[in-house]
């Protein structure tokens, strides 16, 4: 009898390397003993949950016997009206990641190409992977994404782009202009995924409304996500807002309750509630000050950033100083596997986070202390 | 510039149906109007949740703007603790609908065939169309699994075979040693998945212990669902247990995040509560009883089932009665779609809750009233 199961599955599934996810605090704890530890590593909230999201789903937790609602009809009302869409523009997600391989798995097989960035999110080349399509991979410009070499890279085999405003792990920005000027080069049977997933973070004045380029380029599919400024990472809802019939071929392969009771509610109230998204970018900006005022004092090279993270370069292995730093309680990300062996992403904490992380820092790396 | 994204889908996705979902009360108030709505269409626990699970989660809101454990760490202990297995068998799932569709993706293309029964979960067909292998559905004997003829239906292009038991929408359970039998039939390069969502309903002398069976027929998975028994349908989680190469394939497929933070505490917490499993149990029996002994003094057809749901004969549309029923504000599941057109799927509620549904079904057939 064969128990040689590895050759028994799909062919880019045998080759597939799944996400690492941050190493969560529980972990650190159990394999070190390490107590009070700060987490910088998975580009969460620091501001923790917003009271008016507790208030709702302690109101919530006695349906929890019954299914969700499957096609989220409360939530999707309250995107609309933000957005002015329609409903059947909307499809939500397990998360944005649950969108990104929605629409690889509906539109991609293994005889199309997808195109992404090199130092892009790591979720791209594995839903890729796992069709057994072919990724090609464009070289960064700057950290960033070249969108000229990427408009070049396009051919019959095309199907699919995935772009990243702001990147993730780099922190990276395109202009609304770079990116209109590269959507009227992509052909209208290629799609291209904007991954907005770090929206909110960025600067107001720059970062546009992609949404409404929807009529004018009914191939852009622009997702979004509540696991970040909204701070419903625990939680899991995104959503992708596209012409309605990308949107109707999504939902037909979507789980029909991949967005639980409780995230559904939660992200519904959280939409309301402006004043913890106010606050979170506030934080976060009073913190990506302060981290990047600390990295130019000690002369350590980073990446600008317009997410809630910054992206360092350490001088040595990113490997080794992440271990160091995990020694001192405080959890990175090294993103080696990103093309980017000597560099750390940070994610911006409270202050205190902040503080912990640096003193870290210092003591890993022997910088000179700060008075 | 063209817009039929349609045409522009994977070929098996371009004819999919998506689920469909019992009707939630909230749509049914917002369609109608009617309020004081009984629900009994989703085989959704009517106990309520447990108030471990609610204590538990009030504890977990607060980290909520944190990742969950992507491993699902202390869940898959707890679950290798009570069914004495290895964590690496056990693949999480958002519910285990997420882990039907995740072997399916693993392991089937569109050069596959899948084989299910007919009158089988309605999911089987929709992961096997979504990834345009064919399908086989195989004829039904007494409206259950006929697995003489499911052995006999095993082509060399055959690379996966569901199996409900007990089997939804019809309640029929399948014996230990048929099943048994039916396995040694199996090439050991078919994989077999053993849906045993309503598990914990079916009698326990009867329903034995299919996970030990891994260690000799390693081409069997095991998938069973904290959404029924354990009351948790709105939080979406299940799991699969099979030999570790399997739920190595699942697991890089599956999403890192596929169960979120609450759902995992909460299926944690729960299977410590013997009391609430004995409870819904309990409940279910009685319901049970006196739904089939209103059926067998009012003359009208059921099929005996070991869920906790059972599919009775109204003798005409079962559609048209439906609908009458939600008028009477009761919700129930018309199984026209199963291929069971006069049938309807009722789930068995509290007592209050099956006395408004014999009530109403007295009113919309015509049926003399109890005393």
């Amino acid at each position: 009898m064969s128990d040689d199961f590895i050759s028994l599955a799909n062919k880019g599934v045998q080759k597939l390397h799944p996400y690492q996810a941050g190493k969560p605090t529980s972990e650190l704890e159990r394999e070190l003993g390490i107590k009070d530890i700060v987490k910088l590593a998975s580009n969460e909230n620091p501001l923790g949950l917003s009271n008016s999201v507790v208030s709702a789903l302690e109101k919530e937790l006695e349906s929890l016997t019954r299914y969700p609602d499957a096609n989220g009809f409360y939530l999707k009302q309250a995107l609309a009206n933000k957005y002015s869409v329609d409903l059947n523009q909307i499809t939500l997600g397990n998360g944005s990641n649950d969108l990104l391989e929605l629409v690889a798995r509906a539109f991609v097989d293994s005889n199309h190409e997808v195109i992404f960035a090199e130092h892009a999110f790591v979720v791209y080349p594995i839903v890729t992977q796992a069709i057994g399509a072919t990724p090609v991979v464009v070289k960064a410009k700057n950290y960033g994404h070249d969108l000229e070499a990427m408009a070049e890279a396009i051919t019959s085999k095309t199907k699919l782009i995935f772009i990243a405003n702001p990147n993730n792990p780099t922190g990276t920005f395109l202009e609304q202009d770079e990116l209109h000027a590269f959507l009227e080069k992509v052909p209208s049977d290629v799609l291209v995924v904007l991954d907005e997933a770090y929206f909110e973070y960025a600067s107001a004045e720059r970062r546009g409304d992609a949404i409404a380029w929807i009529k004018t380029f009914p191939n852009l599919i622009v997702t979004r996500t509540f696991s970040k400024a909204y701070g419903l990472a625990g939680l899991r809802v995104g959503y992708s807002i596209s012409n309605p019939t990308i949107a109707d071929i999504l939902n037909r392969v979507r789980q029909p309750f991949n967005c639980n009771a409780l995230a559904l509610k939660a992200a519904e109230t959280i939409l309301e509630d402006k004043e913890y998204l106010e606050d979170s970018i506030v934080l976060n900006d009073a913190g990506m000050k302060d981290l990047t005022a600390f990295f130019e004092k000690h002369d350590l090279e980073y990446i600008p950033s317009m997410g809630n993270f910054v992206t360092v370069n350490v001088g040595q292995s990113g490997d080794e100083v992440y271990q160091k730093l995990l020694l001192e309680g405080v959890i990175v990300r090294p993103i080696t596997g990103y093309g980017l062996p000597q560099h750390l992403r940070i994610s911006i904490g409270t202050f205190v986070e902040n503080q912990r992380f640096k003193e870290a820092l210092v003591n890993v790396l022997n910088l000179q202390e700060e008075k």
